[in-house]
């Protein structure tokens, strides 16, 4: 069971009120929760710098669907091995565009790695990657 | 049927061999395709500058699955007017964080909002939204 | 003379441990300053996105010195009237490359404007914007 | 003296028109120019992912004047023996604020760990640096 402290820290007033209009506005109910998100994402930023990370990751396909030879690419792509598959979700976009993405689980550095060469594929017209840590270390 | 034009272009030599290291690197077939991916992703990223332009995303959340009534508020979203969510994948990243990656269609402008709210629920770690141009213009 | 308030804050102990450890190796003296300076950062993320916010940006143009009549563009700009170039640097990076930053105040609106049409200019190899609030609301 | 070559690509008419309709609203006076700048701008992108490369880089600060100490730790910065200060601006902000733009000359590696050591000095309020390559390759 998580153990929580309770730490004081002090800011200027204007600071404070500023801040205390944005997260109203975003619907945080109260600081706490606001400022563990920031510290969060802080965090997590800071791991993604590390090529060793571990971290999931979606790649983002727009793609011809009338591409041969993409599905076998695809395919080729989940045989990697230092890339987990862990899922993927097939969209339709309109009658001639899919979106495909693919969840992957790896170290941030196979994981950039990738993203490089899937771009190249034939048929592919957009490719985007996101990669968030695991979350694992975050609490 | 797509129709195919031919043009010509006239860069320094040093600049060429650069691009065309690159591209064999990246895994390019030929300069043709090298060329369209870049024209693709400059009007794709000018196309999201627009907040009336269609757009599909990827809502990613991390959260703690043992987090009470994120679900009910996850369902909320999905009955928002303004986006359509197309669907959704569940990660078990570990015994307690989950990834879930929603998958929405709409304006970008409803998408950034959005994304602005979800992030300040409780018991969500991460969030992170991944916006692309659904790719409909492009061919 | 700004005054300071100083308020409480609950969180779990092992995400506490981690944000010691990262602002420790960053160099800061107090976890106060280090909260800070987030909740800086997000105010100031969150000024930029609105398009009438005053702003100031550096505007980084790498091009070949031999250029004619870059100079004169450059000028033009400087009487666009509803930017102010505050100041500007030249810097000599190689035989045949400079750099010139122009610093620019203004509307956020105004300065993404500028920013597209200037990486347009023939001679122009590189440009870059880097955006910042002005920082006065922020104490 | 440069050498220049031409070369053909092949593209869709669709995806040609849209490209010409983007680069005329940029000002461009010929596609030739518009696609150096996205090659420039994609092997530039690649050079900065390499930790050795060579980079010129402007480090933002925006800072309360009356902070003490500040410009003694400013200057020691500049006697980092890894990283060559090539010039620096100071912009009045308000009474309060200014901003200090220092231009700086380094490995890709250097540059990014000085600017997550700068932000923690007491006193700045915001800070952000923008690397850039030398250029020195790109004709």
């Amino acid at each position: 069971m998580a153990k929580t402290e309770r730490i004081g820290i002090s800011l200027d007033r204007k600071l404070l009120s500023m801040f205390d209009g944005l997260i109203a506005q975003q619907g945080y109910q109260n600081r706490s929760e606001a400022i563990r998100d920031l510290i969060r994402r802080r965090l997590a930023e800071q791991e993604l710098t590390k090529p060793d990370a571990k971290a999931v990751a979606g790649l983002f396909l727009v793609y011809n669907h009338h591409s041969t030879r993409l599905s076998q690419k695809l395919t080729d792509l989940q045989h990697n091995h230092l890339l987990q598959v862990v899922s993927s979700i097939h969209v339709h976009l309109d009658h001639e565009n899919c979106l495909e993405i693919i969840i992957l689980k790896g170290r941030v550095k196979d994981i950039e790695q990738i993203s490089d060469k899937i771009t190249s594929l034939k048929g592919i017209k957009l490719s985007r990657v996101n990669t968030l840590t695991t979350g694992e270390k975050l609490t």
